[in-house]
């Protein structure tokens, strides 16, 4: 197998799943800025950089995904699974672990 | 991703998610007031600030929410998920872990 | 959010949940009368004060509940949620967690 | 809440509920009397004195129920939930934690 | 409640249980017979002595039991509920507990 | 009842159950040839010598068997029932625990 | 049941099993390589090698695998069951423990 030079735009998310570029914890600490109950848990806000096709039915159709790229997200802190890229933190979340569309 | 400023009228609940303001425990303690059975368990009562777009069927309608913003709302203490919006806290919930309105 | 004076009146129990005020531990003992095998366990009988619409279908129409305001009930010991009001004692339970009426 | 004086005609088990008369262990341990594989388990055999309406259907109809008032039955004895009225020994269970009508 | 003097055609198994009279443990060590791995493990071979009406599917058709009375069978040493019955032991088995007829 | 004298044909596996005997651990050690991970672990390749009907659908149809005698197969480690017969190990297996053919 | 000489083209995968050649470390470690949060987990990454013919419906049809040969995906690192075939390592997953498809 060949090495993988992977970029943001080759990962192709499965199904219901979303590709999320992790928010740095410096910006949610800010004034008015939504954070997590406890500063030291993990980030919980991130920005959708890719989309899976959606959920697959039983009889080939799939259900439309909610989200779109470039939606702000919350999403539950231990939801998912971490990945880096490049220096930066991703998630690679079901839709059904975003708990709300915050930007 | 540039510095996200929330507000609650920026954050979308999605599927039959609800965001609650919580109330204050001080509120809770007063006479006639519903309050939990042990005064130690966290705040269970709150005021709907916004409400998702309904649970969504396979086969794509939707369940419209029971639940409207300005509802008074008792709801399970280990449910959801606590965030912190300019220092007040609000609650992201499903729309199943809300036992009943209360005003 | 203003004051909240809740009286049972204002609670409104969602979907299949009623609320049920505790009876007093003290008459259950009495003879004749239906008591826990263990006399340490909570109480587990109540009666209705409050019903839920009853329990909504995928495709809208509801469940009608089979408990009405005035039962006595059984209920399972471990089940819902408690909550004290005016310094009585009610639980709010899913109407599947009512083992039997009682009276 | 007025006093509650029970009887076995006033309990009215809900959905799949059947009311057992649990047995006493004496009459189980005579020769040829099914019996526990350890004597020291809680009583397994009982006779039926209340049935419930039968396990309701989404549609509103119900599964009539397998078992009547009278049946003696073997239940597993972690099943349903102890309740003691007028000095005997009863267990409210739901008709899959029986195992077979013995007589 | 008059003492219940039970022989194995008073058992009655309901829905898709079978009531199996275990296998002396003696025959199952002699030479070519099928034993458990561990010797130490409770018999796991039985023969059908009564069989359930079947399965009850949700529109109150019966699923037809692929065990007949005089099958021995080969089931979970972890399944059912074990039952004495005039010194001889027995177990009352969910049709899906029976992993293979042996005979 | 009278003994049982098992061979490998009297074993008739029911539903989706498949009859393994399982491969010695000697062979699968030598060079070229798949084995798990960790040598310690229980071997986990097997041989099909007996394929029950299928699974059976709520509407009495059966799911015809993707396995059949002969068949080399791979399976989880810590699935299914162990047992011997003639001295040799087998293993009977639900087809859902059967990860891939392999001869 | 003779030895098994096994090579990758002799692996077919059941349902929606698909088999996965892991990547070495060391390439994930390069810059500009998606690789797991914690440098000490195990390799999330691989290139598929067979894919199983598709999760099989009630019905009898299948659904077609959303994965192909020569796919590289990422995987969750809990999922699947590990196997060596010459030396090299590979993993048995279901398809729905591949989160996307990175290359």
């Amino acid at each position: 197998m060949a090495s993988v030079s992977l970029t943001v735009s080759t990962v192709k998310p499965l199904a219901d799943r979303v590709f999320v570029k992790v928010s740095a914890s410096e910006e949610k600490t800010a004034g008015g800025i939504l954070l997590p109950d406890t500063a030291k848990e993990k980030p919980q806000i991130g920005e959708v950089v890719q989309v899976g096709p959606g959920k697959r039915n039983d009889d080939g159709t799939r259900q439309e995904p909610e989200i779109k790229i470039g939606d702000k997200v919350l999403y539950s802190k231990y939801a998912g699974t971490d990945v880096k890229l490049g220096g930066d933190e991703y998630v690679l979340l079901s839709e059904k672990d975003i708990l709300a569309v915050v930007g």
